[in-house]
């Protein structure tokens, strides 16, 4: 049904928000018949059709929150790592959010609804260890997905040297530095690597950081999700 | 093979915080053979039992991601409201949570796990609407359940009337509110309620607070998840 530049996108505020994306083509749109006049209005007749609960349950993962509606589309272009920094040259103050072995689709999709909400430029991601654009990770973004440019790089360190060079700061997540998160500068660029809940950042790119820097919880508890951490730094970011 | 006041806790962070709670009684404990050495230093030889994967997980919801033990325990004791503000009285400044109509158990562990890193006295819920204690809520916490005494209310805006007696400041968070979370005071007693995601606090609650206040986010975003959202309030909460 979909070919492998394509996705599913499920669920009301994710489906709703790549209709008003004029970047994102739509193939067609599946919808219960009950829900059929809420679609109808928003997307040529000849794209739409009715199937039954049984059939759009087939096209989705199993336990899937589709809320009636599932869209084939086309992924949303990336941006490259050379049209974010001409990006961020045109901005005296910006944030970055870096990823480093992040592969939960849920936990990418509410770090995006997250990149969204507090005006990230770009969230980079390395290539080869991020799995691409996909139903689940749209539907946890809520609908934001359409809204935060994604740079996939194929080397992580590369695009920290890169960044560097342009001028960013960049600021590594890690539970054991001796910073805290609110001693970062608001008025700069900042490029922010969040590594994996279990092992961190590799050493590498840990290395490759101007500062660490840690969130001040309780030390009974050893870390928090990394959406619900990238979410905090976001909103320290932009705290005034 | 549990009773109602049992929970089946699954995951190696839940199971071992749960062992490692004096107030937490433990039934039995079942791991796949390769765990059992990781397990049985824990717990005593009557009480552990190898079972297969297929065992294992018929024992659980589908898709529950177990890995490789599962613990029938007693559900925790909760706290009354009468001792959490004798606690509270104990304390010149400190925070509650309350959740009003917040109904999905996933989001519930992570508002725990964000409780426990940032010193929550305790979470509040209207009993009537909030699901009990169960193991895809204490896998989402992480291990943290064990730290935050939960306290399940009859009438939320009765319980929020109390706190007010008792001198907590309450405060309700509201994407419409005129002031920021950042405006909040550091060194009182606060009680923040956080609505469910859809259609936020109910009315009466809402009326019942001192005040309301929003998190400053990209109006293009309707709203963050409600436990992101309730990270970001305990985190500014926390902040010196």
């Amino acid at each position: 049904m979909q070919n492998k530049n394509q996705v599913l996108i499920y669920g009301k505020h994710a489906v709703s928000a790549a209709l008003n994306n004029p970047r994102r083509k739509i193939g067609k749109l599946y919808c219960l018949k009950e829900n059929l006049d809420e679609w109808q209005e928003k997307i040529a007749d000849n794209k739409i059709a009715v199937v039954d609960k049984k059939e759009l349950e087939k096209m989705l993962p199993r336990e899937a929150v589709h809320q009636g509606v599932v869209a084939v589309a086309e992924m949303l272009p990336n941006i490259s790592l050379e049209d974010l920094c001409d990006k961020a040259r045109e901005q005296n103050s910006c944030h970055i959010l870096m990823l480093d072995q992040v592969t939960d689709p849920q936990n990418i999709g509410a770090i995006i609804r997250s990149c969204a909400a507090f005006g990230s430029l770009a969230l980079v991601v390395q290539d080869k260890n991020s799995p691409q654009e996909s139903g689940a990770m749209l539907k946890a973004a809520a609908g934001t997905f359409e809204l935060v440019p994604v740079c996939r790089v194929t080397n992580l360190s590369r695009a920290v040297e890169k960044l560097k060079k342009e001028g960013f700061w960049v600021v590594g997540m890690d539970g054991y530095a001796k910073s805290d998160v609110s001693a970062l500068p608001k008025d700069s660029k900042l490029a922010v690597i969040m590594g994996s809940e279990g092992t961190g950042m590799r050493r590498l790119v840990e290395e490759s950081c101007d500062i660490t820097v840690r969130l001040p919880i309780n030390p009974q508890v050893e870390s928090l999700n990394v959406s619900t951490a990238a979410a905090i730094v976001l909103y320290e970011l932009n705290r005034k």
